[in-house]
């Protein structure tokens, strides 16, 4: 068969299995996946096995591909973690009756058929499988071909602890090839039998399918974050804020990666910041004023501005006061998450109201942005596009609605 | 300038109305609906003008196209209902807290930019006006070319509406020609600035627009409903709504278009429905043993089985069993809207969490598939796809959400 009629195929299978998911219990797909974990503990040496030969053959990030005795029971307590979240269907999010004695109800259900095309982190395979199956959607996974080793033998253990459960293995399906064919099949939607693609990976990535994509997407462009320090910002807040946004880990979404300050309070607020984060090895890059108040910072280029380091790298400037920043975050964020420090309850509001990002916030680290740090057990991504979901997306987020209209046998007018 | 660099400006000129219509108040854009209204009875022969040149130059269906005194009277009330509608924006749909004391509220927001695309019925152009600014969208209009001076008529009172209320007319643009690569520019997102896709009309532009579109699409393909008489149905209340659900109105899309009969009760449910549905004009195509049971049902052929007739015929079905009818819905039904009519409480629960479709209704006619008759006060379409906003679609579901935290300080650890 050619790739076409096989990835056809998989979609076919996968609609089928989805419905499998949507029709049966909660306790059976929390069991599915602490099955999946046991799998994964149970096929290690398979597991490291297939890794290694995925690193011998790397030319990329081994960082992210390799996996070790301790990723990898990471990587099945995450599963478990998954296994015990609450059921994210069924719910009824809103309840009415019509004046006819129509009783409607709008309850969760499951998207349907999700397309994970990821690159080379193997524990994504295992993450999105467990997320989708907690929420009841089927999976087709393709995984980068730096991992599809690693990833092929995760799957094997995902489609044991399937089947260890009742479900259907295909519920969780991964492309087997390397062939990059297979994309451009999955962003066909496959007959209409997938819902939804998340894309997980670099920019580049991303932006090839939202540019070819015939379906949904949830894309994760990229995050610009800025953290505004207005001049009611306490300045040791501030301080401890703004390296820990920058600094605590630079290459996750959430890291900030412009400082803006309001022109009145950089004097005070500015130097000490610098001073920290150079002590902490970050380098700043400002634009004239901000340089003449604190020492050690290098000039800004015009493409330091609206520009994801992802490195110890920090982009400052000092703005008139509210409004030059959230218009400067309007023109040049990139709709992630944009924090202010602020103790004037009436300017921290209009921030958090006006800045058009998926999390606005106050008084705390950028770094929070994380499906985990909300409270959602885990995420698949965060969402930088304006549809929903938007944001974090955990099994909560990747469900959609269905009304159901209980009547006694009314008739319309 | 090129149409494309026409397109272009519109979309940036709305992506600025768009930040100017979020952070509006709700009391300015009820406003300016309620302005768009007066405007519209204001420059009623202007409109009628526009419409008897469209009319005039008409070579499709007449009657969708036309516009008398008391349709534009209708298309006024029609703006005023939706300006009385509740604020969907702000609305606080879920707030917690963490255990670290970040307060996290998810917040509706507006979804940002609308390209509305629709055929002949110039009503659309100001509902879709009335229901995108109600919920803080910016929107562009792309009229068919059969109504496209009946739309500018029409466009004009809207745009002294928004104004009327200080808002930028920028907020509702039409493109003003009928070239149809305008279409193809607006499905391909003018350059990031279009957020969602709306068309509204046959099933060849849905599909086109499924097709080519480079941005989240909120599509109605088709309304291929079914009703199903459970064997606990009541004979009469099962008569009652399958003579409404499928003659009410035949050309709309809750219409039913195939009844499915379990064989137990078929021989005492069907002899009467068919025959006051022969009553009323109605033509019924069933299969073999359907037809051995009522007289007067014709032969259904192979196409009969998941058609859009949106006409007085109905294809007709005896079947085993519930299980078996869930199974004929899953492979002909649109997942639009489907009803089963039971006595029994188990069977119909199991219908309504099994049957997939965007509305499941027990006990009352499909033709209840509408917004209006929801609550939504209006709708701008019925989502047939699974993404959110699934369903009808009114100003409430024509929003996103942001996340707003709110801390004291905390970084991340």
């Amino acid at each position: 068969m050619s790739l076409h009629d096989d990835m056809m195929a998989m979609g076919r299978v996968a609609r089928a299995a989805a419905g499998a998911l949507r029709c049966g219990d909660a306790a059976t797909r929390s069991a599915a996946i602490r099955a999946m974990a046991a799998q994964v503990r149970a096929r290690r040496a398979e597991i490291l096995a297939a890794n290694a030969e995925d690193v011998a053959a790397a030319t990329g990030l081994i960082d992210r591909l390799r996996l070790d005795e301790g990723r990898i029971e990471s990587l099945a307590a995450a599963l478990e973690a998954v296994a015990d979240l609450p059921d994210p269907l069924g719910r009824e999010t809103a309840r009415w009756g019509r004046p006819n004695g129509l009783d409607i109800a709008r309850v969760a259900v499951p998207i349907g058929v999700i397309g994970m095309i990821f690159e080379s982190r193997p524990n994504v395979a295992a993450d999105a499988a467990a997320i989708c199956v907690r929420s009841g959607n089927a999976v087709i996974l393709r995984s980068g071909s730096d991992a599809l080793r690693s990833c092929l033998a995760i799957h094997g253990a995902i489609a044991a602890g399937l089947e260890a459960a009742g479900l259907p293995a295909s519920a969780v399906q991964i492309v087997p090839t390397a062939d990059r064919d297979a994309v451009g099949l999955l962003l066909g939607g496959l007959g209409g039998t997938i819902d939804l693609i998340i894309p997980r990976g670099g920019k580049a990535l991303v932006e090839r399918v939202q540019r070819e994509a015939r379906v949904a997407v949830l894309g994760h462009l990229e995050g610009i974050c800025h953290t505004y320090l207005h001049e009611s910002a306490d300045p040791a807040m501030a301080l401890d804020i703004v390296v820990n946004a920058k600094m605590r880990r630079t290459s996750i979404c959430g890291a900030t990666e412009c400082l803006l300050v309001d022109r009145a309070a950089a004097p005070n607020l500015l130097p000490p910041i610098v001073a920290a984060l150079r002590a902490r090895g970050c380098v700043l890059r400002g634009d004239e004023e901000s340089r003449a108040i604190a020492d050690g910072i290098e000039p800004a280029g015009d493409d330091d501005w609206g520009r994801e380091f992802l490195a110890p790298i920090l982009a400052v400037k000092v703005v008139g006061a509210l409004d030059e920043a959230i218009a400067f975050i309007a023109a040049h964020g990139s709709g992630h998450t944009d924090a202010i420090v602020a103790a004037a309850d009436a300017a921290a509001e209009r921030f958090l109201a006006e800045v058009d990002s998926a999390i606005v916030v106050r008084n705390a680290s950028t770094q929070f942005a994380d499906g985990g740090e909300f409270g959602f057990g885990a995420e698949i991504g965060i969402a930088t596009g304006r549809m929903p979901p938007r944001g974090p997306v955990g099994p909560e987020q990747l469900t959609s609605w269905k009304y159901v209209v209980r009547g006694s046998g009314q008739t319309r007018p």
